[in-house]
């Protein structure tokens, strides 16, 4: 309903691209067949020709591969219908030697390859992102929370450190899928090539060269852990986007309010705003990729039950594919389009994070002041007298850097100045800067170095 | 890829159908809103007027809700242009005191009670068609398969009966969706209706009535169980369906061969059917049925996800439901519909059903040799007698019978004329053809009865 | 790892109890088939003694159910060796004319009775808990959250309201369990009864009237729809009950406030404490039951998947009810019983409420003003007025009223003291207050008026 | 309920070994302390000699994890009052620096690291038992079914070796969980090391040495895509093992009788076998595994939901992991044993599977005889005859070699003694047989070469 950004993946997966691939093999199998010696040039020109999706009637397709059983079928009928007319012997060349398993998986295939591309370009795109934001902010200090109340200190740029280091994962693992996950299938009806004889291997090899995908030891028909991996890798993605998104979510809330999403497209001036409430700046983005995050574990379980398929050509879970893996990359690629976005453009309020910090009263610091008195009589005291102390800023109401001044066992172990420093949260960041830049400026170097050697593996 | 059917369930579910039923809210409210006085009646006509699907720019509808968040603020925004072209004032009125979640979820309401009536109704033919298969073949010996493997005679009626029952139980469970999950929603901003005053209550009113949806106690906007229950419902039909095909399938391998689904749509005599394969009839709709099966779990667990919304309006959850719930809907009834087109036109073998019974030489018939002689020298010692004459039929290649025979023991306590009873399937089917009978007439008598109260409850 | 309060249901699932329902079944069945005649009474009576789980030598079970594939069938093994002991030949009449998934399917409905029992009462008493909160905070203003942004005001007991109506729902559909799911399994090797010959029927009825378990009009033993129903309405309890965690740990949070678990179990006072930062109240009851929400979702898709059960016993699904059935019931259970402390106990922060309502500086009001102003220029010029107000204001960093009173064309239409009353949330609540009262009472109603019907289902 | 071979990773997961991975971190924590100066040799030697699983009051973390929402704080006070009876200020250095958090992230990846290198040595078993028997029957021809029905002819050597493809991808994603998925984490109370100061790198990387796990660039105690990508890899495996059972499973139906899982257990004999029906060999072991490839997808969509963790520390997805992962391991393990022991003793049926080619009375070799005519009348004309002879065949009952005899235009281009050969399935075999040594010839190289890398990755 509301994606708006899956535009270059739905492309990837529209009908229209999945008979061009389907068509695709057909033209590659032709020119293999002929290159093979299995026939003549001439005749796989005719194929090659003929390959055109708008000579084909989709309608009809559609209709048919229902009682076919896939579109494969009687696409490759109306292709023979096409041949004949030009010539009539040349049909005899359509898809000899495959079967419509060859020739759904690798279109499959081949758009797979296209999405991993768009997938390793934008989540590429997302790293510089976050690694711009992890750089600028890495200073920037803000509340950190666990269990969703307020812990110590940290940075923002840290956080956002945190965010990256997922996604260079998620980056590395997508670009490992154009080595293992991408392969020609072609086997003929059983995966043994019985039907070119002698000459399988050859038109394999030569098939495998025309489409530039990695011809695998064996025909994989039936063995799916390739499709199932694209499937865990893009659930990984999505979760690991998910839990950004939830994050900001919550630094969005009203009573947080340390981040905004960046407003609107151009022009529109009206993102997320409600029509009787405009004061509300609602998360739309943020909603769509929890949305993504919230659906994709339920389709990743679906990919997965799917790989139990059986003996040579499944019944049910190749077929259920058809749905899942498109929706997968979709909805993954819908969500990171719309993370670098608010990522990129997000509104950072650091008076904001800065304020949130002093809420409690100094409360936040109940840690460094445990630390620093630890140092002096033990752990286990500093903890006794902070949990004190704590208490009764509690009970009075007052700044706990206020009770803790006026508290004489601590005041003979720290002196006013170093009470104050201790409700300095520049003083308790720990490694939280130095850290987020290191994460940030060795995101950029890989993601960098990679990408020649990636679009090598995925040119066509 | 290969649906055909979902056509019924397509069009209730299509881009167009949800505009219409969330511009049928705007309608109602207009109605509504004049019958509790809060406009006139002229005014909520023009509006009314202007709720015609085919005066909205839906391209545009599509781009602005990235933005919008969802597709109700455009939608709106348009229809008050309308409006305002005849009658600038009543363009007050057009979604006066609605959020734009209470068109969402009402517009979903609309469209699930069209999709739970043409469930209501297939359901009850699939019901049928169990049920004359279930009397016609309630006599017809089959092998019992536990484990897959030969366990005793059963009749293929009391195997359909087996279906039919659990098809019952989730026509039962669909028809109850329609008191417990069916209902209007309408709260305003917060579920209040804070913004209507002292009229909200009438207001509401008024909208029930002339939806025709129920008025719950309290909006549920971020209570969504019934949204929930739907999945849910629909995910127990499709595992019952998915229990269908799978015992179908299994029935119909080239080894096992006493089933096969009907050929083909009328006119295309190639369903299923390979091309350079042609003796292969493919199952292709018990794979469609298989296939919605192993996606269904899935899209269930997504829905239970996406019950955990936040607060008054959720971020994520919620706009899930949106390709959630249609998808399960579509799913389901793509199963169903293929479901009932095999059941209704399987052909059924039973000589081969004869023929497989003899293929293990009598083992099928072990527990009722051990049966037989238990009467006579006790359950343990009978399980003994069996054995040593399985292990001997086994080796010695020879049917059991001829073993137990040529056995002095067995002879001692049964007649070689009742050895050989022993053996006639038809003698050891237990309560097989009652209960078939007996089922198939419950269930009809079932689903006729209630057919009168449901037609009243979802009319509009 | 976390759970403390699965008490009650860990016992209903321990394998303990497992064999000792395993072990009711086969003395269940012995009474019945001296009923029917098929043995004495004397040799049943024997049976029955020896059906008791102190004898039985578990290792050896748990050992032995590896190659046997269920525990089931070492069992029966064992109890023929103690009654043998006894009475050589009463070992015949053990487990005579069953197959071992009678013995495993009825056990599981014995255990899921009193799982369900439990849920009644226990679901019950959440409602009671919601129900008296929702009274006691029917006029509690606070803010409703749409997109996790303040929107407009509402009140806690209308929040607690919509859970409340969640729960009720959950309460009615565990109640239909009882007579939907809960059935009596006895059919033998193939559901047929053949081994008992024309005694079967009787020995079936009379097995439902020892055990207490409905008599199904045909064996269920691979049509599992029952036992798929009993987890997708506790998936569905579950999911209810994530919603009410996810409100309340966004409720807790320090910038938030406005309500807090109760703290600790007797005695503990330390619940939810970290050690170097004890300002903190960790929700650990949220987190517990959250935790079930989200590991919930998978299992009921497992539930659903194992329903594609094969022939007359399956090959996989079956068996991975065992785990998955329990592993729900507890689960779900667990989060039940976490909530109902968290509702009973919870410390509502009235103040922070009313505060937070102030935190926007009046914008929480602006639909208020939007629709007062309404009346009088109609509803776009009023949104006009408002949204134009609204920058100002933030612009100005000044309070809404402020800005209004200031402002010319508004004052035209509202008096001041009319603008001042727009600020009052008590002024803009709507239904809320009525509306909770309403569900809260029913609530109390329905309750208690099934708990009479539903004991006398569950009783054994 | 039925594993039996889980011992390996149930230990690994139990709740001592648990205990003794938190206690594990905690020594080492001193000791890195001690190293990095922040604490005496002395103090720490004192807490490292506490840290003893056996000193543990368990029932009482597990009663007290409760209200603390974990067992590491429960464990840590524990501790501390051991170390203090010896040292009163060496308590002071238990857990210092860390956050219970640290304790249980890292105690899991101990565990991981364990479970990892058990699943390498055992799928690098299961590989070589399946190359083995690719090896062993790499020329024995055997029906290929697609859609369950029988297609063409391929050996069973080629089947097992597209199992074996799929095991050895599932391989190499084990062993890359070494690199990518094992990490340290120590970070304090929100990654930052606050507490420890300037200290805080040194004391990580000293604890990084003590415990043999990878220094991560940053703490990931909210980014949880290395937890998510052990669920994945072992959901890809349990769905590959699944795949291979589904096979077996169907393979040995008794209609189709070509395999056996290995008889019983040693020393059992009853393996399998039903009580009343002895002829019964029924498949457990693949009914495991079946049962594991069911629940799994639902168990990793669980993992995968429970990624999207809130800022520092979760509430809800964390926790559940706790759950989910050891269940995960032991479900997938326990899969893998199975499959091993089945694989390793399968009794395969050479003569059946030869039976079963002949069964269709020629139609199996359709597409050998459409090739064969093809080269000299075109593919299409070639279909065409198939297709007429294979209805005729059918029609008459006769064997499609006869009919092709008595067929004239098939006897124009086919000699008699051509046309008996193409019913020859060793003639129609392609690449089955080099291409299963191929993959059973990598396979046993790839597994074997990188044995010495990974042992020393995971050796501790």
């Amino acid at each position: 309903m509301v994606s708006g950004f899956a535009g270059g993946m739905s492309e990837v997966f529209s009908p229209r691209r999945r008979l061009e691939c389907l068509l695709a093999f057909e033209a590659a199998l032709a020119r293999a067949l002929a290159r093979a010696g299995v026939t003549t040039t001439d005749a796989a020109a005719v194929v090659v020709a003929s390959c055109a999706v708008d000579a084909i009637d989709v309608a009809r397709i559609e209709r048919d591969a229902v009682s076919a059983g896939n579109e494969a079928i009687p696409l490759i009928e109306q292709l023979r219908g096409l041949v004949a007319r030009t010539d009539r012997t040349a049909a005899n060349v359509v898809h000899y030697g495959a079967t419509s398993q060859d020739a759904i998986d690798t279109a499959l295939m081949l758009q797979l390859r296209d999405a991993i591309a768009l997938f390793d370009r934008d989540v590429g795109r997302l790293a510089s992102a976050l690694a711009d934001l992890a750089i600028a902010e890495a200073d920037t200090p803000m509340a950190a929370r666990t269990w969703m109340q307020h812990a110590i200190p940290t940075t923002f740029g840290f956080k956002v450190a945190g965010w990256l280091d997922g996604i260079v994962r998620a980056h590395s693992r997508i670009r490992a899928l154009c080595d293992g996950a991408i392969a020609l299938q072609f086997g003929g009806a059983a995966g043994t090539l019985a039907a070119l004889g002698p000459l399988g291997p050859d038109v394999a090899r030569s098939l495998s060269d025309e489409l530039g995908l990695p011809l695998p030891v064996i025909a994989w028909h039936a063995t799916r852990d390739r499709v199932g991996e694209v499937a865990t890798t893009l659930g990984l993605l999505s979760a690991t986007l998910g839990k950004i998104a939830r994050d900001l979510s919550l630094l969005m809330q009203t009573e947080v309010d340390e981040v905004r999403e960046p407003s609107a497209l151009a022009g529109s001036g009206r993102s997320g705003r409600s029509s009787t409430m405009p004061q509300k700046r609602n998360p739309v983005r943020c909603a769509a990729i929890l949305s993504a995050a919230v659906r994709m574990p339920g389709l990743v379980a679906a990919a997965l039950a799917e790989m139990v398929q059986e003996h040579e050509r499944a019944l049910g879970g190749w077929q259920a594919e058809w749905a899942t893996i498109p929706q997968i990359c979709e909805l993954a690629f819908d969500a990171l389009e719309h993370t670098t976005v608010v990522v990129a453009g997000l509104e950072v309020n650091r008076d904001r994070m800065a304020a949130n910090l002093e809420m409690t009263h100094g409360l936040l610091f109940a840690e460094a002041v445990t630390f620093a008195l630890a140092a002096a009589i033990g752990r286990q005291a500093a903890a006794d007298v902070t949990t004190r102390s704590i208490r009764r800023a509690t009970e009075e109401g007052r700044h706990l850097r206020d009770v803790l001044v006026d508290d004489d066992e601590v005041c003979r172990h720290l002196s006013p100045a170093s009470i104050d420093g201790l409700f300095d949260p520049r003083r308790y960041l720990g490694v939280a800067a130095r850290a987020a830049r290191q994460v940030a400026d060795s995101a950029i170097l890989e993601i960098g170095s990679d990408r020649a050697r990636l679009s090598a593996v995925t040119r066509r």
